[in-house]
C-alpha cells in the first residue's frame, strides 16, 4: 500500500494518481473470463470530481466517513492514516458494504499521493490530552502533527478545501491555515456547528418540537467559553426573548441556561459514558461536506479567519454562522449582539490569541 | 431569458456562461440589506461538477429532469426548449420546490450558452409521429430537430456525454453520433432500459418477489422487435429455463411469453389510457445518469454502437447490456445467445440499417 | 378495477381490503413455475402501515405521488379517481419504475374499498374555476364533489388523517372537516406551507444564500390575501427588520415587499405559463406526508382550524405554523404579529366565513 | 433510566409505554414558556409503526443502529444493553445527531419495557470466543446469554421479528427460535448475507464492474464451511461457467476459487486489522430491516429454518436465499446445486446439528 515518495516526487502528481488507480482498474486484465465477458470500448478513469479525503482512521474520522458514505455526499472516498492495519481494515470493512453505499470507490493509503485531487480534505487525526499536560502542549503537539500533514494534502490538492475537525479545532484550524498558505475561505473548522445541533436538540426535547425546527446558534469557541445566542433562539420566527425576557440568563427562574450547559457537558459527558464522540460531529461533518460539495450556500456555524467582527482585530478563527459553497467560506453572517455575548465572544478571542501566539510553526 | 447569439460567439464560452450565472449570483448586490447582513469573504462561483442539461421540457423531459432532482443525481440542472413560455413555468415550478430538492441550482434558457460545461446532456426533444407519416419520414423530421440541438451542445460541453431519449431511439443516437462527432463512448440512448423495467415488474407480480430481485433482460430495438433473454431469467441465480425448458417459447402452455408481448403493448397501452409515459421513463433516465456521474460501472441495457457484436457489423446502433462510467460506454457484456434470440436481433439491425442508410444527415 | 359496491358493504372492510390483495398476491398460485422456484413459508400480507391515498390523478395529483414515492415518504401508494382510463394509466406507469422507488406498491382504484386502512388520504380532486363563474359558485361545487369523496375515505379509514389540496384550500378544509365528523386535528390543507416556500425562494435568490437557510413565513389565506411575516424574517436569526426597518412596507424604497406581490403571482404566472402547477405543490405536499407518517414533530405553515388564535373566533381554517405528527396536528404555534399583520388575517378570516356561511353542505 | 419491572408487570404492556413514552414527551408541560408559545390542539403519542430495538450496543450493534438511522428504514429507535453507561453514551451521541437523522426518535433502557411493540428485533450481543474455548462452550454461554434476552423481547413484543446477527449465527438463530415460542418464519439470521456481499465486492474488482452488477451468492453456514454458488455466479445473466467450465474448482488455473477463499479469511481479517468488523455487517442489516419494514419481497441470503431443502431433514438453520416482507420469511428460493455445492451444504448442517442437540436450552 505504500508508494515510495522519493519516486512520487520525480513524477507528476497525475501520473502517480494515475498509477495508483491504475492497480484498482486494470485489475481485470489478468482473466481470460474478463476477455470473453466484456468488450472494451473506453478505458474507464476516475476524474475525482467529488473527491473526500478523511485524514485519521479513529472513531471520529470513521465517523465522517460512513456518515459522508452513507448520505451519498461523495462516492470517492479516501482514508489516510499512519496506523497501515487499522487503515487497511477501516478500508476493507468499508469496501464489504459499498453494494449499500451506491457502489462508491473506497481507497486507503498511508502515502498522501493517493490523496491526489481531492475536492475536499476532513483532518480529524490528533493527539489527546495527557494527565497533567497544559492546553498549550497539547497544542504544540497537535501543531507539529499537522506539520506532517497539511503541507502534503496541499501539495497533491493545490485547489481542495481543508475541512479541520480534530480539537482544539479553532487553534488548529489557524495552524491548518498558516501551514497551508491557502487562502482564508477554504480553511474551515467544524467549530460549534456540533454545539448548535445539540443545543436545538436540547429545546427540541423541552418543547416537543422536531430538532430542526428549534432555529438556535452557539458561537465562538468550541468548547468551554461558546456562546449560546439566546437572543435570537426562536420556533416559527417567535423568539423566546419575546415571550420570556429573561430567558438564558441568570434571573430565568426557570433555569433555561441550564440547557447551554448541558450543550458543554455533552461532550465531556459522553466521552465519559462511551470513551469518545463519533455519529453527532460523524452527521454534522458529513452536513459540512453536503453544502461544499453540492455548492448549496446553506449557513452552518463553522470555524471561519475573523476580520473585524464583533470588534475582534487578531488573527484568530472562531465560529460563527458562514455561508458556504464549492469556494469554501462565501460570507460570514453579521449578527447583532447584545453586550453580554459579544464580551463573551471577544475573550473566547484573546484566550485563542494568546495560546496561539506562543505557538511554534 | 435570451441572449443574443452573435454577442455569445464573440466571447468566450467562459465568459458567456460567466455572465450567466452573474444574474443569479450577484443580484444580491442590489441592496442595502445585503451589505449589513453579510460580510463577503469570496465571491460565489459555480464550476458545474455534475451539470446536467435536459432538452425538451415536454412530459418526459420534465419527468426525467424531476427524477434527477428528486434523486440527488445533480443539483445544477440546466432546461433547453425552444418553447420560451413553457420552459419558463417549468424553471419557476421547479424553483419553487428547490428547498425539498437539497437547494438544487435550477436554470433554464431557450439559449444553448446556458448549458456551457455540462457533464451529461439529456436530450427528449423531438416530433411525435403524424397521422399516415411513415416512419422514416418521422425519423427524417426529427433528425432534422436534432440538427439544431447536437451541434449546440457539442460547441458549449465538448466533453459531455449524450443520452438520447427521444424516439426511435436506436435511429437518433446513431443520429446524434454522427451529428456530435463524438467517441462513440459518448453517445449512448436510454434503449430497452425501460423494456428491461417493464419486464421485470411484470414477472415480480407473477411471482410476489420485488422487481429488484427478478433479474431479466430485454434487448435489440427500443420497441417492437425488443429480444426477451427468456434464457438467462433468473431469481436468486436460478435459471427459469431450468425448472422450465420451454418458457417464453410459444410451446409454454402457460404462456409466459406473453409477458414480453405486455411489455412491448405497455407503451402504447399507458398512451392510450393517459396520453403519454412519463415516470418510468424518468426515473430510469435517473438511473442512467446516477451510473454516469458517480461512475459506478453498473450494467445497464442501454442503445450503444455494435461492433461486431452477435454478427451484426454495419454500423447500427442497439440495446446491449453495458457498463457506464464518466466516460460513458466503458465496455459492452457479451451475452450469449440462443440462435432465435440471435436471428431477432439481427433481423432489427437490418431494418434499422435499412432506415439509416437513406436519411440526410 | 372495479368491485361491486353492494358487496363491499355486505362484507366487513378488512375481508374486502383482503380481497384487494388477494389478487395482486395469489396471482403466483397460477403457474408450474412458482411451485418449483419457490418453497412457501407463510403467505405474505400487507398491514399498510404507512398507505397514503391520493384522490384526483391530475398533474397536482401525480406531483404529490410520485414526489411521496421518490422521497420514500410511503411505499404503499393508492390512486383514486372516477376517470378509469387515466387512473390506470398513471398507476401502470408508476408500476413500471417501481425497480426505482424501493419496490413500492401501487395500486389504483374508482372503488375507495382499495383505500381502506390509509394512514393519510390527499385529496387533490376538484373543478377549476368556469369564466363567469363566481367563487362561492366554484366553491359551492367543488363541495359538491368533496360529498362524493370525503365519506368514503373515512368509512374505509375511520382512523385516517385527511390532507386537503385542492382549491380554494381554506374553505375546502372547513368543508372537509364537516363532512368528514373528524376531530379537528385530523383534518389539515396543505394551505400556505408552498407560498412560504417561494417566500424563502426568492429570498434566496436575493441574498445568495440557499432557501432553507432563509426563515421566513407566509401565514392566512393560501392565495391573494396571504400575509407575509416581515416582522420575523430571518437568517441566522438576524432579523431583516433589525437590519433595515422598513423592509417589507410601503415605504422600503429597495421594495423588497414586490417579493411577497411575485409569491401571490407566482401561481398565477406558473399557470399561464405551463397550464398548471405541480412540481412545487408535490414536493410540499410529500413533505408535509414526512412529518405525519414520520411523527416528527415538524412546524409547517397549514390549513388549521382557529380557535381563537389572533382574535378570530369563527370556525374558520386559515394556515398558521403548526406542529405536526401521527396525530395530525398537535400545536399551533402562538406567533407575535404586528397590528397590520393582524388586521390582514382578520379580514381574510371574515371573506373566507361570509363564503362558508352561504354553503350548502 | 430503570424502569422498576416489580411495576410493569403489574401494568399492561401498553401503559408501560405510554409512561415510558411520557417522560419524553410531556417534558414540556414544564414551563411557561411552552404555554405562551404554543397552543396544544391534541397530546402527541407514537405508535411505533415502524420502531426498531437493537440489542447489543457494541461496534455491532452501533452500526446496525446507525445504518438504519442514516438509511432512513426506522426514525423509532430503541437500544437495550446491560452496560448502562455505555447505552446512554451511544445513546446521547446519536441524539445529537437527531437533526440530521431526519429528526429520528432515539431511546436507550437497560429495561426492556422500552421495547414494547417493536416491529423489528436486532439481537447482536454475546460473548466472543475465549482463548482455550471450544466452540460448543461458546454456544452454551451465548445460549444462557440469550435466555435473558429473547423472552424479555418476545414478552413485549409478541408480534416483532427476530433478526440474529450474535454469532455462530445460524445456531443461536436456532436457539432464539426456541427460546421465543414463534413460528419459523419470524426468526431469521443475518447469515450469508454479508458473505454473499462480500464474494461480490471481490468479483467486482476483478473485472471493473459494480458490486451491484456482480450477482453471486454464498449460502449455507456463516463462516468457514460456507457454499459459494459458482455454478450461478453472472453479469447480466451471463453465467462464467458457461464461458469458463472449470471456474471455481481446483482444477482452474487463474484460481477464481481463491476469490472465496478471500471471503472466508476477511472477518478474520478485519478483525486482526482493526479489532472488529462493524461497517459492512450493519449496511447488510439495514438492509434486511427495510425489506421487513417496507414489506418488499427482495430476496436475501439469511438463516432461515430448512425444511427438506437440499436432502437436509433436521431441524437445522442455514442461509438460503429467501423473500422477506412484513411477515419475515415468506418463501425460501429452491436453488439448483451441484453435487458437490450439496455435499458441502449437507456437511454443514450435520456439523450445526451435532452441536445443537447437546445444548441445554
Amino acid at each position: 500500500m505504500k508508494v515510495t515518495l522519493r519516486n512520487a516526487t520525480e513524477l507528476s502528481v497525475q501520473s502517480v494518481v494515475n498509477r495508483h488507480y491504475e492497480k484498482y482498474i486494470f485489475r481485470r486484465k489478468m482473466t481470460s473470463l474478463n476477455e470473453k465477458l466484456l468488450s472494451t470500448v473506453v478505458e474507464p478513469t476516475s476524474n475525482g470530481k467529488n473527491k473526500v479525503t478523511v485524514v485519521g482512521v479513529g472513531q471520529v474520522g470513521m465517523a465522517c466517513a460512513f456518515s459522508i458514505l452513507t448520505n451519498n455526499v461523495s462516492n470517492d472516498l479516501v482514508l489516510v492514516d499512519v496506523m497501515a492495519d487499522k487503515l487497511k481494515g477501516e478500508m476493507m470493512d468499508l469496501q464489504h458494504g459499498s453494494a449499500f453505499l451506491k457502489n462508491a470507490r473506497i481507497n486507503a493509503s498511508t502515502d498522501y499521493a493517493a490523496t491526489a485531487n481531492s475536492t475536499l480534505c476532513i483532518v480529524t487525526a490528533g493527539a489527546r490530552q495527557r494527565e497533567g499536560e497544559s492546553r498549550l502542549d497539547l497544542v504544540q503537539r497537535n501543531t507539529d502533527i499537522f506539520k506532517g500533514i497539511i503541507p502534503q494534502l496541499v501539495k497533491y490538492s493545490p485547489n481542495t478545501i481543508l475541512l479541520i475537525v480534530s480539537n482544539p479545532v479553532d487553534i488548529l484550524t489557524y495552524v491548518a491555515w498558516k501551514l497551508s498558505g491557502l487562502p482564508q475561505n477554504r480553511v474551515i473548522g467544524s467549530g460549534t456547528n456540533l454545539d448548535s445541533t445539540r443545543f436545538r436538540f436540547l429545546l427540541s426535547q423541552k418543547l416537543n418540537v422536531a430538532p430542526t425546527s428549534c432555529h438556535a446558534w452557539v458561537i465562538g469557541e468550541h468548547g468551554d467559553s461558546s456562546v449560546p445566542l439566546w437572543s435570537s433562539v426562536n420556533v416559527a420566527g417567535v423568539r423566546f426573548r419575546d415571550l420570556k425576557p429573561d430567558i438564558g440568563t441568570s434571573k430565568d427562574e426557570e433555569h433555561w441556561g441550564e440547557l447551554h450547559k448541558q450543550v458543554v457537558e455533552s461532550a465531556y459527558e459522553v466521552i465519559k459514558l462511551k470513551g469518545y464522540t463519533s455519529w453527532a460531529i460523524g452527521l454534522n461533518v458529513s452536513s459540512l461536506a453536503a453544502t461544499i460539495l453540492r455548492n448549496t450556500y446553506q449557513v452552518h456555524a463553522v470555524t471561519v479567519k475573523l476580520t473585524g467582527h464583533h470588534g475582534i482585530t487578531e488573527d484568530v478563527f472562531l465560529s460563527l454562522p458562514s455561508i458556504l459553497g464549492e469556494n469554501g467560506v462565501t460570507s460570514i453572517v453579521n449578527q447583532i449582539l447584545t453586550n453580554e455575548e459579544r464580551e463573551l465572544l471577544q475573550k473566547s478571542a484573546n484566550t485563542i490569541h494568546d495560546i496561539q501566539k506562543n505557538l511554534k510553526l
